[in-house]
């Protein structure tokens, strides 16, 4: 399955574009909206307050309820643009937002409004396409599941093991400890009442895939699979496998997972490989974390540089931003872990 | 330019295909035996005892001195092969090595001598592929340089400047501060007498690459690029751009790098976004980590299953193997973001 | 540039998702409306009656009328469907058709009215991204042309020079020679008033391109860049480079061509290679020749087997049909070709 | 599957790297030697001159007689070089040969000698791939075959049924009609005699592929798949399927392929679409036809250019050449073939 994610934040409408989903799949609308509803903002205090409409529209692909094979084009419409908020930020490239590259790299031809193509908005198609591909996996028994590990350095109870992960996709703020979140919580609001935003972490965690998918070499590997999919999420700057960075400070006696058999299945006692060896899904639960990067908006000054003059200038973003996007995006990186799930089964 | 490693451990022989690589290079053969030396065995009793032979000929793509632009195909002689030493192993897979995962994934077909196609061996054709995109990349301004920057939890000296990087390759142990590299190798021999194995990181700068290079999309963002040629190094489990797993405690005051004017050029300020905003290159260096786990070959006792009988089972591997691949890494992973480089620039 | 085709014939909407047009492309709708005016039905009696609305709708990828570089998808909203024509034909496939192997293949799942995604209607967002690649083209001085070369065994006259098809673009029925054009005219009324359908050939010229570009292998070559784009145009089944299949009755000393020093530039004498040797372009222009089947949609009575009972039986398709397409596919085929020059050029 | 080509005709081998060959496969490597044989050279007077030693070892991807699923690299050894006859043309292209488009796409750093990457000798390793296909073909009951359909305007006899095609790769000849054959084989003898050559057509089927696979996409049609195959074929300017160019002159009722029930199965009475609807497999037999040009390389003087000089120059070709490559280029054609059905089936 080949994906496509198109539009600008302010343009008329966002999208994706679906290549190989298989044939037959009774689409489930309302599981697509409730991924969706989990990544909408104006949920609480804590997101911005564009209000946006995520209905999905099928415009090819899909027939009688069902996909037909085809390719797939799901559209959701903008609206309540601010556009004019955006004037200003034009030629003054945001600090560590993708306008200055973009410009670069477009010759100056981007669309500036509301981050254009760069807009967290353009994860909602994401999550569009990864709500299909969470229905394909669930007729194999793969699940995809996530919580925030940690927010500005607060972090959630350790995942001990998956069935953990049940009911946490329902939470207003996905953690496993609620207490931890409450906490998180107060920390984003802070730093917001600051005109300031934070980062954080997001583990992920996928089962039922089958031990023997992937293979060592350049671009068959699962963690490259994945990395591809999992750094396309905006602001995802770490991916991380089992004991991750962890593992600089370990030995191979400590790292290494023994093989048991439990219920006449070979398994491992511990699971610091993430489910995967030698880049092969070794039959355990696929783990791995991500790391986003504060929101790169923030409403407190900031130097920059005028694009036409070249002048070093100061600037003040205005429009309405989020504090923090963990909360937000962990339908998102389930939702890039699905498609790469789906990749890996060669669907 | 794209390139396919071929051969096992134990095989005739291994070695690359690259396709694409631009006529008319003036092959520099002095270049890549340093490089293969630099990640070569028994320099000092760090490393495995095995005697490797890494000559490199080229069957083809060659033609009086230079690159003729047809694939490529450049093959190292395997020797020096202890074989019996692994038919203890073939059905009884060492922990967390790629054995069991390839041996399903294989149907049980795989060439389990010396770790086969999983064997750290592997990486002599890509260091021998990455020097070959250096000297393309050299010709463009653009260098790859990496160090050690922690093993077994020690730290080498932080990088502030690329330029730091001069005269490392050329250390027997590729550290920015020696003291801190001798307490990494007392670290290493330790657990080796030991009988066991550690991990490590290694930071890597791609300097010269001009802004503009990537996109956010999936496929073209640099980081999705990048992380597909390095996940491909043995043993990398994570995969960290410029603050990497420290934004999950940052806030965007502090992750932002401000823009500024120096000699006429947009630069930024600090360089925590490591080179890339919005998935594109923002013309400062692009700056990244990987975490590498230990190597999972102990002679310590180990816990494991025998694949012909379902039984558990405690095995001992024998073998000559590396306490820690840390410091014969830093080569390849130069080597994985040659590649990386390349591909971003279109070549 | 990648391009991915959606839609269904009596879907809501068509369209294209065009990934890595180049950014800053000011882009003439006027020119895109010429070109999908070129393929439209219902110009004279030669055609279909259902009538179609072929205006393109941007809904991303475009900003204040310049291509900004990030994925474009352009819509065309479908109107006009007779979709009860095709109740009958459910589970009874046109022989020759799509029908039945697309039935096989979805596994029953297809949107079986009006041809589905199969239909010749899919080709109006191929001819939009054909007028996009054509006026990339143009940039670089890069031309595509075509004529009808022949129909039902009536041929066009000879293209000596890529002159000649100035103009033809413009013409109704775009031949060289309006009296053959005339005849071939007669001949498809003739057969249509047997309810009854013709097959032809198209003739395609691009003009501007360097020599150098392509490789001989696999996936480099020229022929096979083009064949790619070339066969995924409905009821082409020949793709025919050069002197194509005259080759097979000509000598090396009749077919080679030699070289020549013309205004300083070397040129060949004669054009049998359709301007490729060895997979690579040689800078004359490129030629090759489409077969085109004769539309399967026929309105006399013809066998099938009825898929729900396994029964033989007789079928008459009743709707809408062209009863010969080659003068509506050769806007179509100079798309294709467009987009494989692009491809070629690294565009 | 898919595999990269290496080597150039005077160089110290040529070979193949195959990605992705399925585990467990035990090679017959007699099949392999027989494939190759039916390519070689010197089994008449019909062929250049040059001994090739065509024995293919296995550098990697095969253990214990199976293939192990890994990066397959196969070598044959060159041998038998007249490299001094070529340095006369090294800047004086041949007509109709790669030479100069190399030329200029190389920067003048190909590798001149015997037609250096764009030899026909390139195609043995092609072969050999094909082979492997063909025996992982074998197992899922799909057979491929071919003959000569016509050379210098003298056809072979038609092939009515797949079956007729068992023997004839056993031929020294590959004609259903000896006597046909025999008058091939003058033709192609006077136009030696004369320093001249002549091109040719095969005619190649492939049977077993169930109905359903492929899609009308781009990228994803059966035609288009194959093309792509079959174009790497040095000489090959046409690709045909089923009725082919005769589709210009047939009418929908004679062209469509009725359906009929025989022995509980979906078939066509006849089969002009050559076994592919809408892009798509519908079950009966793959038929496809491919011309080949008439061998550049004669020995009459032909007009070139000097690439030192830009002057127009006469030249006379030494070396030794084929009058004509079509009987060799069957079990070529059939090998290419092989590896599209493999693509085709999602090996």
């Amino acid at each position: 399955m080949k994906h496509v994610i198109f539009g600008e934040s302010h343009g008329s409408a966002i999208g994706v574009t679906l290549e190989g989903v298989p044939a037959g799949l009774e689409l489930d609308c309302a599981q697509i909206a409730r991924e969706l509803a989990r990544r909408a903002t104006g949920k609480n205090s804590l997101s911005t307050a564009r209000k946006e409409s995520d209905a999905v529209t099928f415009l090819s692909g899909v027939f009688e309820g069902k996909t037909t094979g085809t390719p797939l084009t799901a559209v959701i419409q903008n609206s309540d643009q601010h556009s004019a908020d955006y004037e200003a930020i034009r030629y003054t490239p945001r600090p560590s937002h993708g306008d200055y590259a973009g410009y670069i790299q477009s010759g100056g031809h981007l669309d500036y409004r509301g981050g254009g193509h760069f807009s967290g908005r353009l994860t909602a198609p994401l999550v569009a396409a990864g709500a299909i591909a969470k229905q394909i996996l669930a007729q194999r028994g793969v699940v995809v599941g996530a919580h925030i590990s940690s927010i500005y350095g607060i972090n959630d109870a350790s995942l001990e093991d998956p069935t953990q992960l049940q009911g946490v996709a329902e939470k207003d703020f996905p953690v496993l400890d609620d207490a931890a979140g409450e906490q998180m919580q107060e920390a984003i609001l802070a730093v917001k009442a600051e005109g300031d935003s934070v980062g954080g972490a997001i583990e992920c965690v996928v089962t039922g895939l089958p031990a023997g998918l992937g293979a060592p070499d350049f671009g068959c590997n699962v963690e490259g699979i994945f990395s591809q999919y999992l750094f396309s999420v905006p602001a995802v700057k770490t991916v991380d496998f089992g004991a991750g960075v962890d593992f600089a400070m370990m030995r191979g006696s400590e790292a290494n997972d023994p093989f048991l058999v439990r219920d006449g299945k070979i398994v491992t006692k511990t699971n610091y490989a993430g489910g995967i060896n030698g880049g092969i899904t070794n039959g355990m639960p696929l783990v791995f974390e991500v790391t986003l990067r504060p929101t790169p908006s923030i409403s407190l000054p900031q130097e920059s540089v005028d694009l036409r003059t070249g002048e070093e200038t100061e600037i003040e973003i205005n429009g309405r931003h989020d504090p923090c996007i963990v909360h937000r995006a962990v339908p998102v990186v389930e939702a890039a872990a699905a498609l790469a799930s789906c990749a890996l089964l060669g669907i």
